[in-house]
């Protein structure tokens, strides 16, 4: 029995991977079960057996991606290593474009009519929002040096981490994500930085 | 001949517009001539007597967007009265969610493989740090009052413009994204912001 979880398991992860993959590459209305499945090395029946139709598949996409993510937890107590941690994930990200690609892809995608994942995107944001709003309030109180609050600064601070990864996946030579990430956070504590 | 002319023009036009909606509504990707054209009330003959591919099409909408942009002049005489412009800019843009979700669509999947926007956009993004390079230039000199220089703010200024569409677009109620703007305006010169 556990051996089979484990081998369930194992496969269900080959399938997510594949995923990320033809997603990064075609985004998800381009993608195609059959894709994924042939990716995995798997038939599509195969496939369906672990997620019965691609809203699931999309769906363990998002959740597996936003695992690595600020959202969630909505800790505020640890806020100063985490506004650090942000920093050291935009890092973490541009080693392992294929994942911000497909992210991207389906960033952009949601905004369309009756996308899937948009929904999902709608909540997170929210969640993200809450979350970064949180980390600053810990780390700089009601009012950050620039004079914004943290609600104020937290559209903005996601705003920067979604818009420079699209200037960087089209051209990573010119942009560099974590160093200009790190510009970015000189900007909210821009009293220290001047 | 100006009145055949001029029904050519109008046609175009047309076409331009019902291929905004169509963009907007299900990607490039997932756009079709047939749609644009009956959208269009005409024949998918008709269509391509205007723009002989679905390429072509797509150029067309990048092209058409981006008269409303930044890009392209590079001016740096009037920059001052250009960054105000900028902030009218994302106000107007709040007032027509169409034309920003089909960019917005356009842009996340111009990072998939292949994508024919894909050359547009990295191109369009050089032009755009450039161009707002040299309005920060202008209007702050070579440091601003945060402590970054023009080239190192500027990859910022394009990442909010295009990350807060997205929140936006997800979220209307939540996210005010001309407000936000200037909020970020107000960070840039952060010294008398504070």
């Amino acid at each position: 029995m556990a051996a089979a979880r484990a081998r369930s398991e194992a496969r269900r992860a080959d399938i997510l991977r594949a995923a990320f993959e033809v997603i990064a590459e075609r985004g998800y209305r381009g993608a195609s079960l059959a894709a994924v499945a042939e990716r995995a090395g798997l038939t599509q029946q195969g496939l369906l057996h672990h997620f019965p139709s691609k809203e699931a598949l999309l769906v363990a996409v998002l959740e597996e991606r936003d695992q690595w993510d600020t959202g969630g937890t909505g800790a505020t107590g640890r806020a100063a290593w985490r506004l650090d941690l942000l920093a050291t994930l935009v890092e973490y990200n541009a080693m392992r474009p294929g994942i911000v690609q497909a992210f991207s892809a389906l960033l952009g995608e949601s905004v369309t009519e009756d996308h899937p994942a948009r929904e999902f995107f709608t909540h997170r944001y929210t969640q993200v929002r809450e979350d970064l709003a949180g980390l600053l309030r810990a780390e700089f109180g009601e009012r950050l040096p620039g004079g914004l609050t943290p609600e104020r600064a937290a559209p903005l601070l996601t705003a920067v981490l979604d818009g420079l990864q699209y200037q960087w996946l089209l051209d990573p030579e010119a942009v560099d994500m974590p160093s200009a990430f790190r510009d970015f956070l000189g900007l909210l504590g821009a009293a220290e930085a001047k």
